[in-house]
């Protein structure tokens, strides 16, 4: 498959939100700067024309599609720019509505879309509070969502419909899942010490969560994965990020 | 158009998300009791079978698509049940590929969904802390929010593109700008006294807000909008629901 017009994607390793695009357009079989410009955006020194010429919220991801080919740091002003990670996952399956992207049957359609706002409503919050050492019942904020995702779930394989096709719901939550792994693992984060551990732990474990701990071999596995995911990197970054009280 | 399933749709007058599902529904030229079902649910006493048997999360909108037909009090298992206000309008434009419901253009598309993304994470929020007598500059917030809004619009007409078309868009916000013009202009909600009124009159003579009164007048006068908005009973519901400090 291959683009009609130019496309930039600015995106940071760091950012699971900006990862979910890189894994959307990594599964439609494009290769990032050979048929799109894939432009780092150093969050913490953003390039000054970022904001103004990218993204008004100054956040990744972000693309500018169509106008005359770029390097990505002279945007043209007459390419479209577009932001957030969902509206931009959905434009990557609209590019390629032939991809596996979004199922063709519109009930699958809306299940992988409940899927995505399930995760984000309530996963998304959950491993966030946990990891801000903020969580009231420790890991069973992130236990308890992942079991109602687990429901959501086909038997077996990726998220959604037979689990053979990888969709939108598998793009949405895969950066998640991650860095997670990373965070709870290294035990990184401001909860208790030995708490991210534990909980990697039982999530490899405890048969309570045995269908999502198949999904996320199954996950990783993939070749979209292995290639826009950089563990050492998000390693080394994640060591420093969180302070213990 | 019709549909290739029987559809039953939960809903609530009062409620905003509801509404977002019936306009896009009779945006399609579906009417509402001969070509699906429209159940409304009282929120304030909910028939037992809603939420096991319908919803978990147990709140309004939710489709009931397939299996066999029914009056929707004794919803089938063989019905597929989807829920979240977002991911039906999703659903209905699905169903309705060739309505005007989303472009056929994947940047009009992206557009579409940016806006609805604006609109929820600014807007919303901003019109519930006014109403609630917690926004902080009074209705500089809504004000604001507008404006944003006002900057992703057409020139003219409707949300999206030459504004000539109803998207989703457009189902996603004017649920939401019917329900705050019966707040303001009966200075409903737990603002100071008058700040209702004022604010309403704000919105249809400052020329700031000229391009959203003109939406706003726009949307209102489509038969989509007077066939699914009873103002008499939300005047009604919205006269008793806030407690002014």
């Amino acid at each position: 498959m291959a683009l009609a017009e130019p496309l930039v994607l600015y995106t940071a390793k760091i950012c699971p939100f900006a990862h979910r695009v890189e894994l959307a357009l990594a599964e439609t079989g494009l290769k990032s700067n050979k048929d799109f410009v894939r432009y780092e955006i150093d969050l913490k020194n953003k390039p000054e024309w970022y904001q103004p010429k990218i993204n008004p919220a100054s956040k990744v991801p972000a693309i500018a599609y169509g106008g005359p080919k770029t390097t990505g740091d002279q945007p043209s002003p007459s390419s479209t720019k577009i932001a957030e990670s969902l509206v931009l996952i959905e434009f990557v399956a609209d590019l390629f509505p032939n991809s596996s992207l979004l199922p063709k049957d519109p009930v699958l359609r809306a299940k992988t879309r409940f899927f995505i706002d399930t995760f984000a409503n309530k996963f998304g919050p959950a491993l966030f509070t946990f990891q801000s050492g903020k969580a009231p019942n420790g890991a069973e904020g992130i236990f308890s969502a992942i079991e109602q995702l687990q429901d959501l779930m086909a038997p077996e394989g990726l998220a959604i419909g037979d689990g053979t096709e990888f969709t939108l719901a598998d793009a949405a939550v895969i950066p998640f899942f991650g860095r997670m792994e990373v965070s709870l693992k290294n035990d990184f984060g401001a909860f208790p010490e030995g708490e991210g551990k534990s909980t990697w732990e039982a999530l490899q474990t405890d048969k309570r969560f045995a269908r999502w701990k198949k999904y996320w071999d199954t996950a990783k596995a993939r070749e979209s994965f292995k290639t826009t995911f950089d563990e050492d990197y998000l390693t080394k970054s994640y060591s420093t990020r969180w302070t213990r009280a």
